[in-house]
């Protein structure tokens, strides 16, 4: 389809972009000690995916975090959910680890999905019903793993006190699991997931371009995506995200669910 | 020095070894299921390395995690120490975000120190008074940030009930700082703390070959390491890390002192 070639084609330019240009960001902090090319890039970036949208599909509405971006209120029509720059910590301070994440929905249903690990040059994409892909070569089906049995993808913060769940709902999750992990850039862990590199995510705060991408690319493994409650996700505001295998995921659910408050 | 001319060619062996054969474990485990080849790898880099070592420097000990590798108990003479795969589940599973970490100490100093992140190709070593060096360039001064601007490394576990610290005592970082990651390497953590990509490094449980050759790295660019109440590092035996600049420790320290047990 011509709309997935475009999205890689935008994606791929936009990528090599920031590559180019992150290095001379280095040099430039070390002489003034700010960050002034980093926010420069990620507006670049922006504006370059934006406006090549735009010009080739003109009455398609694009949803995202940034400035310019509108936030969603419908899902009808075509919606690109964009997020230039998804890690914005880590593209500041580790100059890796951060994605370009897009997700295409057309009349509700999502369709296509691609997280670009930008300095890995690491592509994952998906066509709802023709598979997902890491650099080309098709994931197999997730692995289905419980909760003792997997690496799981989930920040600190929601082990901790915080003001969206009570800590001891998640906290049994850590001590049982394999291990934690915390990359730092929501798409990215989603993908890692659909990629069979970690178990499952979790998180308390994600808005529609953090996760529908990889949402679509988990789901077309065999994976299963919700809020921590089970509950399917709206896109239309700011959700807790719970994904995984269908093991896994009801697995936590159970977890969650047994936690006394 | 030859010694460090000696390390990093055997490191880099290592790890071309391990680049060559990581791939083909993708088809074995896609056909069997199993995992077996990456246990074979490990063990083929535990011998490529101790033999190596051995063999260049019959009278030097080696200090490591694996069977073959004797626990410290003394730091007279000259002291290698080894973790072929500093990163095991992440080894496993991922693919990526592993290390090869090796520490040189003489006569109870630390001298040199390797951590190779064998997928990203990308090695910081550190020569005790000569700097220390991201893929051969020189790595500036750490930059000296507090609890409230900093990105800290450490695991959820630390902050959910366990056996070895109260969770209270950690978990206000959390919530103070401006990230927390979790790599699961504790070497590439520290080395990732040296090269100002995260600000700290905090952990309740490493081993001497966990830590010793990233300690160095970060003492090199004018940071800290010691255990989570300031002391300093034994090289005997399982202990806390507590790990960044200057300010960061003792940001960390008196956090951790003023929580209610």
């Amino acid at each position: 389809m011509q709309i997935e070639l475009d999205a890689i084609d935008l994606i791929k330019r936009a990528g090599k972009y920031i590559r180019e240009k992150i290095d001379g960001s280095y040099h430039v902090e070390q002489k003034t000690g700010k960050s002034d090319l980093v926010t420069e890039i990620d507006q670049a970036v922006e504006d370059l995916l934006i406006q090549g949208i735009l010009d080739r599909y003109p009455n398609h509405h694009i949803y995202g975090e940034e400035g310019r971006i509108a936030r969603p209120d419908t899902l009808e029509g075509t919606i690109w959910f964009v997020d230039p720059i998804d890690g914005t910590m880590n593209f500041i301070r580790q100059k890796r680890m951060f994605a370009i994440s897009i997700a295409i929905m057309i009349d509700g249903e999502l369709r296509y999905g691609f997280v670009y690990d930008v300095m890995a040059d690491e592509l994952f994409h998906v066509i709802k019903g023709h598979g997902a892909y890491q650099n080309g070569i098709r994931l197999p089906q997730i692995e289905e793993r419980s909760v003792k049995e997997a690496i799981i993808c989930m920040n600190a913060t929601w082990v901790t006190p915080n003001r969206r769940i009570n800590t001891d709902r998640l906290a049994p999750l850590v001590r049982h699991a394999v291990g934690v992990r915390a990359i730092g850039a929501a798409s990215l862990e989603l993908a890692w997931t659909a990629a069979g590199r970690v178990d499952g995510y979790i998180t308390m705060r994600n808005m529609p371009w953090d996760y529908a991408a990889g949402q679509l690319l988990i789901e077309e493994v065999g994976g299963r995506v919700g809020t921590i409650t089970g509950e399917s996700m709206s896109f239309l505001e700011q959700t807790s995200v719970l994904a995984g295998s269908q093991t896994f995921v009801e697995d936590v659910l159970t977890f969650v669910q047994t936690q006394e408050d």
